[in-house]
């Protein structure tokens, strides 16, 4: 049995946000499953990684610019400003779906993992997510 | 229920695909639940990114080059030719299976999501994949 | 009807480890379903690769440390060793889930894949595994 939930996120600045209890406010969780999160967008992206310091976030946002720099030379998708094909690329590299044990109860979640959404562009609105349960 | 659909998908040249429609041309979609693509392949992988503009498509395969070049002087594993180690580490960049939910009887993609085939060998033949429903 | 076994692998030196039996080993198969690996760290990853030849695992180790490598002289999570930043954006960069159907009793890999532990850390201890069978 598959049952989905779809909202929208609160609107995020550029960065990596530990989203993992906004999506708890949004879904009821039952005993046992398989939780299933999938970004409709691609641009943006989602990963788990640590939850405690923040200094992991600001990092990511340095390496990743370094791994996919703006204003390479050979780029042919530029309309849309500087940030928009490296974020794609970007949401390639993180993915933009993710599936976690749901176990009594709760997600299986190891003790420093937390769900990231990865915002790589400068001025993105809102993101839509869909969680999907299965039973 | 899970129910499986193997096919091959028609064989494609170096670089990166929407396959999309020819997915959906091989499968069933039942009206509610979630689709699991499995790509049996380790040099060519699985992503979803913009299904509009060509240009993207372009772009990843000059970006995913820059990131892991071909003829790195350390390599080790270099027989098969230079396109092989570097596809080998960009599938696994990117991946070889997805989830996708599955609403009212769609694929509930967001407006500019595609499914791509990435194809990094050369001369690759047709690539096989498993499309897992569960509903 | 969702089934979890949830074990610690034995502990393994940093690089790239194929660990298809070792998982096999600690679950039992149903004949058609769809098995769910969850990796329950942030600084080792899970990634499906070349089977056969070892030199791709070498090859593996020097690729992903020329593309994140590091003492990058901007990083600000240093605390834990030169070796602990990098880990974590290895670990978002391969992912710490995977999805495998399930054909015949058997997992649905294609010829030339195994399932990789990527251990990104100098000196970890032994990884926490979540396997999630739905059928």
């Amino acid at each position: 049995m598959v049952t989905h939930f779809e909202f929208a996120l609160s609107r995020k600045p550029r960065g990596y946000h530990i989203i993992t209890s906004e999506i708890l406010a949004n879904i009821e969780l039952p005993q046992n499953g398989i939780l299933n999160l999938f970004l409709k967008h691609t641009s943006a992206g989602l990963t788990i990684n640590e939850n405690a310091d923040s200094d992991v976030r600001t990092d990511f946002e340095s390496i990743f610019n370094q791994l996919v720099p703006k204003n390479l030379p050979f780029l042919q998708h530029t309309m849309e400003g500087p940030d928009d094909m490296p974020a794609h690329i970007k949401s390639s590299l993180v993915g933009c779906s993710l599936s976690i044990p749901i176990i009594d109860g709760k997600l299986a979640l190891g003790t420093w993992q937390g769900v990231y959404l990865c915002e790589f562009r400068n001025h993105a609105g809102s993101r839509k997510l869909i969680v999907s349960i299965y039973q």
